[in-house]
């Protein structure tokens, strides 16, 4: 299949990309460097060493003897460039990955609230205005997130792949409906996505798009097959206080003699993927689309579900690390349960990359080889979900 | 009370401010002219002569002795000017009518359908984000459009205000859940809506921030009060496929002998409601704003529901106008019910102004009085949902 891969160049796009094109399809990647440039904004890098994307391509070829295309463009704002590269590439599949993707960062200040909404949504519906006008009809996926759904709406009833079954009184009788789930999203990050679900089902129904909306979990892990095979391909390590998340983060916390740091009491239950199940999700995705005329299909992209300080005690016993409980800058639950729904891609063949000893030792191993690259002043978490709500001061010297 | 009317120079935005203003508020109005560079776009005018917006609010200081103030602002894309007038200003309440409206103008074309989203989905995040940025604590009330609901979803139930009750079947046994009423836009315009609900939601619950939707149905009639005072505060009356609403655009074709306009069979049932009702909700709605830490307040701004043929078939009889049913340019339901609940602004005062053959004449007099500025060849809606749609060719000489 021909591929593009939207945000290609980021901690999903990279190894979907490579995974995509190892599997035998001609992948070109679109992506305007934006994750990168948010770090130099940040005044942070990847834990891991990133070579440049001509470089990561060069080196992609050496390894694999296979071609993956390159096109810096901004999809938010160059609608015209996106038009002219779908109507050459003549893509039968794209991912969409091209979203401003941290909840921290997405409440940071002001002008990341208005840069998340913008550079997201306008992504989104560009592309489904593309799609519509050039008639290219492609298999498209996207990256959702769980966060869609929100944290203890539904009790202890698992929360379904995307739509719900309700039933409601009318004057005829109790009518069933089968609706999209409510969104309860918590962050300007999560609301995007939410609003994306509303345009991909206007585009879907309106235009006959084909299109499938992943609601991914927390991913962990760095490394898939392909990013190893060179430590030019390897892939992003975030462990900032905006774009770490949970597991990444204790794992190199562990790596550098930095306490745990867990947000309030640690009660938030959240749904986990590794790296690898990532990117083989989105290829069974693409291979089992919607077809035209059907509603958006969804799939909980997700494989386990833990609670934060479960998992930061497993690590704590796994490294001697401490845990620190500091104040959570999250306006959320304290404590939630979680129970997902994930069958359709057990259903279609995934086999689940599991949370292990092994896994946790190979991931800390990696924390481990480039703790030398951290800056501890980054660590703590400082984005808060409201003016005036507490932080922690730095835990170590750097 | 201190009101900025975002907005204030359009078809509802305009007689708001004046009604505002009649009442004792302090009004300012925030717009960039947009409607009027439409209008240039379009190569159409509305059929009665507006005047600049200088020249109008001079005559209603005129006539009234009271001021009413204007800035220039794109609030979709000067954030820093929006926060320095809301500092400013200080407002206690803000109404919000800065958005496209036009469904068939937002499916238009490529272009129309990106700026509908870009320019409605910022201008409401900027809205918001300034708010909380600045503390300002105003009562927002937003038009929203009975659109959002779409139609037929709820059998012959009637389509509740914003927030319908379910039932879902969990391991602990049935659940009743309140969620916002299922979005089923039929237009790129009425997605931005549904869009909008969201983004209310979220700073609502994160925020704090006063919210109230209003989710209008299809406003007829020309004038109110404030506007008939003088000819030089006379409000828009759009005819053209793109702009014009159903019943008066069956009016102004009455008024120069075209054929009432009739998509399809005519058997979508629409709600309706007098711009005289639109002034008075409004000032309800700031009347009885949520209280900090609210969800979203939503009420349905209707005050009657018809089926298009059985209006078409009004007006044929009292002006002996023919009747064409022509193809119809949207992608919807042939034939729909239509219940709404109202019971909000009804028990907050509302006395409903109805349908009746006095108002019918009377924004048929006006209709009349400026017909010599029609232009025929913009009357027919050519504005497709779908590439290829068949569309009626002028069925009379200019």
């Amino acid at each position: 299949m021909r591929v593009l891969v939207l945000g290609g160049d980021g901690f999903c796009g990279w190894p979907t990309s490579l995974y995509l094109s190892d599997k035998g399809h001609d992948v070109t990647i679109l992506d305007n460097l934006s994750r990168r440039k948010i770090d130099v904004e940040l005044e942070v890098e990847s834990l891991t060493p990133i070579k440049p994307i001509g470089e990561r391509l060069r080196a992609w070829k050496e390894v694999s003897g296979r071609e993956v295309g390159f096109v810096n463009l901004d999809i938010a704002t160059e609608y015209d460039r996106l038009v002219t590269v779908l109507q050459d590439k003549q893509p039968e599949a794209i991912v969409h990955f091209a979203e401003q993707r941290a909840a921290p960062y997405s409440m940071r200040n002001t002008a990341t609230k208005r840069y998340t909404v913008d550079n997201n949504i306008r992504a989104t519906h560009n592309l489904l205005v593309a799609l519509a006008d050039t008639g290219i009809d492609a298999a498209l996926a996207h990256l959702g997130t769980m966060g869609v759904y929100g944290y203890g709406w539904s009790g202890s009833a698992p929360i379904p792949e995307g739509y719900l079954t309700v039933r409601l009184t009318t004057p005829d009788g109790e009518l069933e409906r089968e609706i999209l789930h409510p969104a309860n999203p918590g962050s300007v990050y999560h609301m995007t996505k939410t609003l994306d679900q509303l345009l991909f089902s206007f585009y879907a129904k309106n235009d006959g798009l084909r299109i499938t909306d992943l609601h991914q979990g927390i991913v962990w892990g760095t490394q898939t097959d392909q990013t190893a095979r060179d430590d030019r391909l390897i892939n992003r390590f975030d462990y900032d206080g905006d774009y770490g998340t949970v597991l990444n983060r204790f794992l190199m916390q562990a790596a550098v003699g930095h306490p745990l740091t867990v947000h309030g009491t640690g009660g938030q239950t959240r749904a986990f993927i590794h790296i690898r199940d990532t990117v083989r999700c989105v290829q069974i995705a693409l291979e089992n689309p919607p077809k035209r005329g059907d509603k958006v299909k969804v799939f909980n992209q997700v494989t386990e579900t833990y609670r934060v300080r479960d998992l930061a005690e497993l690590l704590a016993k796994l490294t001697d690390a401490t845990i620190a409980n500091l104040p959570n800058p999250r306006r959320e639950a304290v404590e939630n349960e979680l129970n997902v729904s994930r069958d359709k891609f057990l259903s279609l063949g995934l086999n689940p990359t599991l949370l292990s000893e092994g896994l946790l030792e190979e991931a800390r191993d990696i924390a481990f080889k480039y703790r030398d690259r951290a800056d501890t002043t980054k660590i703590i978490a400082r984005s808060v979900w409201r003016e005036g709500m507490e932080t922690s001061p730095d835990l170590v010297d750097n």
